[in-house]
């Protein structure tokens, strides 16, 4: 299992990822946009679930989530 | 992607719906319950999540979310 | 559907799962392991829901629940 | 000791319950009340006691309770 | 100044009201609205301030209430 | 039932009472407590419910009640 | 009254009690029945008021209380 | 801009302020309340926003502000 | 009405921005601010409201706010 | 170790202190204050960590705490 | 730098720590004294920083804090 | 004593400093690495104080805190 921390210094970034499937696929997908921008990513934290609504049924799962990744000194 | 509020006032509705699947179908299935009796649903957010333990396992997954929908004026 | 509570008193231990498959496959981990030490399983909590992530990637989801067992009179 | 949920999906209501005598008192205030409009009552949880004041003296005791009831399937 | 409580059991329904013009406003909106519906409002409390923006400029505030009204015996 | 504020200013303080009987007397002596010091009190708020314990039983509830008075202009 | 912290070190456990009088004799007997298995109970704080309705009223109150209690050296 | 701390400690006052126009005069008012009895004040922040309705109209907006003041030494 | 989310992805960011008028010019200086440096912005919500005391006088209310926006992919 | 609490009521008051060295002696500052204006203080608890910096660096640490101290009957 | 999970599944333990010097202090001696009783602990997060006064001067800092430790498979 | 704020509009950043000493020694390495990409820092808060555990001793003290610095018009 990987270290949640690997260098002195971490820093958070809050990102809202989006899915039709589910919850953990919505931060997965919040982790994947965020891995595009910076390195080292760590770890996460959800600080949300929510959803939107068409035509009175779900369309999609909403997790916000705290990325944690490491800054390199 | 649909817009969160499509009205000048939204009312507020908390339920908690069940699933054996996961949190996400526990979820949907509240938004299901709610849109029998009220019109114009367009989000919800997560409160709670827990779960019932039957003989030692998971029977059931429940969310509890706060279901918002647009009055019509 | 189970009671939740079935016994004069509860008592509350909070433990963390994990699963490379989402947060209700991490929940019912917890509550696997749970049912290894104590007797009378009733309800769990979700209070966090985290994850490890390696090679930018999602490895594990991490769900911290909070599970209540019936103390036995 | 009864189940907390018997149906797959409940409702929660907010009241606000009042008792000369305590905050127990006021809790159930606030469930007969319940009682008068809806069915299925199954569980509350306080989220807020207060208490008024008149002529230096404690007047009445508030318990702000939410309430959860089965829907009919 | 009025009486925050004036019967027995109030009930609590949670509302969002909009406006362009800000905060108090949107609340105001949100009260009127249930104004409509229910008798015997007493009391509000903000639960969350939120905004949407269009081409980069705010285009209305959003003020969560829950409103307090009196059921009457 | 009395107003909770008839005046244009209140100002709020913190205190914590005692009793062996219950959460509500214990509250209740918090108030009379105030009610020495301070005039036109008008609404408490309980921020926290504690108690001692002594030779395996408790001794004394503890209630923590923020209340609210008038500021005379 | 008695101290709150007699030892260096204090463990934190979360009990769940059920009373049919009052909040204060449901914490009471969870501060009794974790006298039962834990030696040094010395405070506790309640985290949690709830209650079991069946038939529409009331049937038992619930106080989930964190009893601390020192660890002897 | 001014200095939000220029002593070695500052004391904190809870108050409600009220207005019948928004909540920032709210808030302006529990500071000029605040300026009749204590000196140096720097700083305030808002933990609740209320208000009182009559007629089924809001009658006037409430700010409780924590108001922060130097300790002169 | 705009919608809340139009991406996939929406990154966050906590501004904090200051009016001389009120809480809601207050935001919207923030979201003024963060439209010179990010492109697509939705929604935002309130973190914290404050205020600067100078001369024992409101001198500047300031909100915190998280803005929410769109990445483009 | 000294008992937290020796009357029957305590007041509860809110204080910010600050020191260059870190939080404890942050705390301490704010409890000496104390101490030259009231008698039997008791307990303290942290409700704010929080430092002021200056040409890029830490130039003080502050602690916001709350003070628990024994009023004389 | 470690890892913050190195098994399935983790528990988690509060407990609460003192030291006359500081808080990092009370902290490492709620972690010394797990560690007499638990195996494999591998994080704490501070729930709570306290203390305890006398003769009007702070005499011990207590943190609470939430130790995880790995559940052997 | 440095003023919080010094521009109109601020933004926050959120950073987890490490330090083997204690919590401020963590905080201040937050900050240090901080000011290495942002200018006009002023003002930072305490939003989770954690540590890491190697051989059942504590390794690593974590401090996260958000850092607000005044943005340039």
């Amino acid at each position: 299992m990987p270290a949640r921390v690997a260098a002195m210094v971490q820093k958070v970034s809050e990102i809202v990822g989006t899915s039709t499937e589910g919850f953990a696929r919505a931060a997965e997908n919040a982790v994947k946009t965020a891995a595009k921008s910076v390195r080292n990513l760590r770890w996460f934290r959800v600080t949300e679930l929510e959803g939107s609504i068409k035509d009175q049924k779900v369309l999609e799962y909403h997790a916000t989530v705290k990325v944690y990744f490491d800054l390199e000194s």
